[in-house]
């Protein structure tokens, strides 16, 4: 049975996609506290922006038709009636031959249809000598150019940037509904594993690494993070530690170790939580196999290889989906990739998916990725790298000079 | 004079580069909370990682000269000696003709020089029966193959990621010496400018975007923000405000009205801030021409453009690399930008960089950068944007399918 459920990379991201959803009803936070969480309604404007049509330069406000065939050599010639203040409404209407001095983003007075911009008038007294033509609309913006009342001006489902919450302060919408931070429960296993703090490491001992990168890079996802501590390969303490976090967060993520004996452990974890159980164990990828996808309730359990550098390659390509869509994000409609030619032939075999992990080099050419080798085990090479290529399951390689596309890492 | 301090883009950034630094010194904070910050000390670690010499795989410890020949017609025959434990020493020293059972992950007994998979064994009472011969070195990593005693892990300057933090807590450095968050004050200024959260506006009134929108870019850069709030254009409380939010910040942000009356003011206030005063006064850019940048003290003052959509531009364009230079960044060895094909033609004037927003798609033929368009005032299309392009100085225009590099936005 085990072995029908490793899966492809693809089919693993179709089981995230279909499997969850956000586990925790939206809340209403304001505006500045919304930055890049995910949007849970659709917001339409009750009014238009601007409200009043507005000068986009320093000028005179004109009815276009006063300035036609005006030239250096024969000006129109219009009477200045008003001065508009900035903040203040144009309570003066302009008529026929007349122009008002208008700040730029001054309000523009009913009547006139354009502004002409102060380095093509001369002031002389009351009278202004207009050495330009415009045409009607030019120079100003009019009312709701830039919303429109009842405008649909965001939809569910999107992570809001700065210029989104600016527009959402434009239509004096300063709370929005949003979904909560998914709250992401780490557990480090393993006899070998010590805290990251210990100072003389016993032979046989290694530093917790995962829960620090994995805590981190879950952060950069949105999420909201429990640092589990470590338990020791013992199977009920570590199932009695995994069910407290599980109750406690929208995400358990087991980091084990990668001998035979710690996964069926984590695995049997994993089941005990609740119904449905297992949905992906072992993905047909390089590295990282070792990736278990589970789902108790309606929540996600993952365990992820032991290795540091291959849990953090199989955060970003299966933990960071799965992270937005627990905060009901849309897919965007593009992926984030670096187009590049790799600088040397790379092996790989055919019907598993290999991640290269690769930094990037901007020479006179254009862009190149350059392999960092290493085994899967060494941080290190990550910490080299900018980010991953994928050599996909069809292919038995990739040719020095052929186009990539560097996933980057944050 | 104000005339010669019109700047191109690259002029004004080799301003900042040149001028600027960061205003505190270093703080030293726990590893967890260096994420994003940048760091400030070269690391170099005093143990090698990992400590000891490990299996990546389970199986038997083994010497590989033993195993030579082996084939599943033709065995080699092992005594087995031991059973190592994860995070135990192997105490036991492996002597010819011996193997001891050995976890992913467990420390390879002294005399062993590699590991035999369990998958080509067979134990058979104290008898190992090995089907495959392994070279010396093979499914093992030895110590310091990770990092090395004494070695330069990680330089000053370098901005730190979730694999950053993880190879440095498997050296035990569990608190690192950091550029405190410059903390950045924003003052919005103009008499039509009102708060968000005022509900009906009267004529003429227009609520603050860029206090979110350029406070939301800050913190997405590290920075600690000050909302400094809204002043009228009257010069004397313009100038005190500016004067209070200058001492209690790095780094001080105008947003100002675009009329000239409001520039001149923003100019005035720059300069009385300190020496050395204005540095560029005006870039040869399309949207955000009336940018300023002062120095005074060693701390900068911008004054960024009041159209929203210009002033995140200019933000991306000069704040985000001045945030960086004030957290002591070293500059990355490439741009992050995504190459595309624009979809259209779009003219431009020579002497001037003009940036156009742009949408991206993922087509079949590839990735096209489709233009956003309208007036340079509407924080609604940079809603629509996803990133931009520059035409630089030098060209007039770009022609439909031509290649251009998309700088994301955030």
């Amino acid at each position: 049975m085990k072995f029908f459920n490793v899966k492809t990379v693809t089919e693993t991201l179709e089981v995230i996609a279909g499997e969850f959803q956000p586990n925790r009803p939206p809340i209403e936070v304001p505006l500045i506290d919304a930055l890049e969480m995910v949007l849970a309604e659709d917001v339409r404007s009750g009014e238009q922006v601007p409200h009043f049509a507005r000068s986009t330069v320093d000028g005179f406000a004109v009815l276009a038709r006063d300035t036609y065939g005006a030239s250096d050599s024969l000006p129109a010639f219009l009477d200045v009636t008003g001065r508009i203040e900035m903040g203040k409404e144009a309570a003066v209407r302009l008529m026929e031959g007349q122009a008002q001095s208008i700040p730029t983003g001054g309000m523009l007075p009913s009547g006139a249809d354009s502004v002409v911009m102060i380095e093509h008038v001369e002031e002389v007294g009351d009278m202004l000598n207009v050495y330009r033509q415009v045409a009607p609309g030019e120079n100003i913006i009019r009312a709701g150019d830039d919303v429109k009342a009842g405008e649909l001006v965001m939809s569910a489902g999107q992570r809001l940037r700065p210029q989104d919450l600016g527009v959402l302060s434009a239509i004096g919408k300063t709370k929005v509904r949003v979904y909560p931070r998914p709250v992401v429960a780490i557990l480090s296993t393993g006899d070998e594993i010590v805290p990251a703090d210990k100072k003389d490491l016993a032979p046989g001992e290694i530093r917790d690494i995962n829960s620090i990168t994995i805590a981190a890079a879950a952060r950069q996802c949105g999420a909201v993070v429990i640092e589990g501590g470590i338990v020791s390969d013992d199977y009920a303490s570590f199932a009695l530690r995994a069910k407290e976090l599980f109750e406690e967060s929208d995400l358990l993520l087991l980091s084990g170790g990668s001998s035979v004996g710690t996964r069926d452990y984590t695995e049997q974890v994993m089941q005990s939580l609740g119904e449905p159980g297992v949905l992906v164990h072992g993905v047909s990828i390089k590295p990282g196999k070792p990736t278990i996808l589970a789902k108790a309730g309606r929540k996600p359990v993952m365990g992820l290889p032991g290795h540091p550098a291959s849990a953090l390659i199989i955060f970003h390509l299966f933990v960071a989906p799965l992270l937005q869509r627990l905060q009901g994000q849309k897919p965007a409609a593009y992926h984030q990739r670096i187009p590049a030619r790799i600088s040397r032939n790379i092996a790989s075999a055919v019907g598993r998916s290999d991640y290269i992990r690769v930094k990037l080099e901007e020479r006179e050419d254009g862009m190149w990725a350059v392999p960092v080798f290493g085994k899967s085990g060494l941080i290190s090479t990550l910490v080299k790298s900018d980010g991953m290529v994928e050599i996909s399951a069809n292919k038995e390689g990739i040719l020095e000079g052929e186009l990539v596309h560097v996933h980057l890492f944050q």
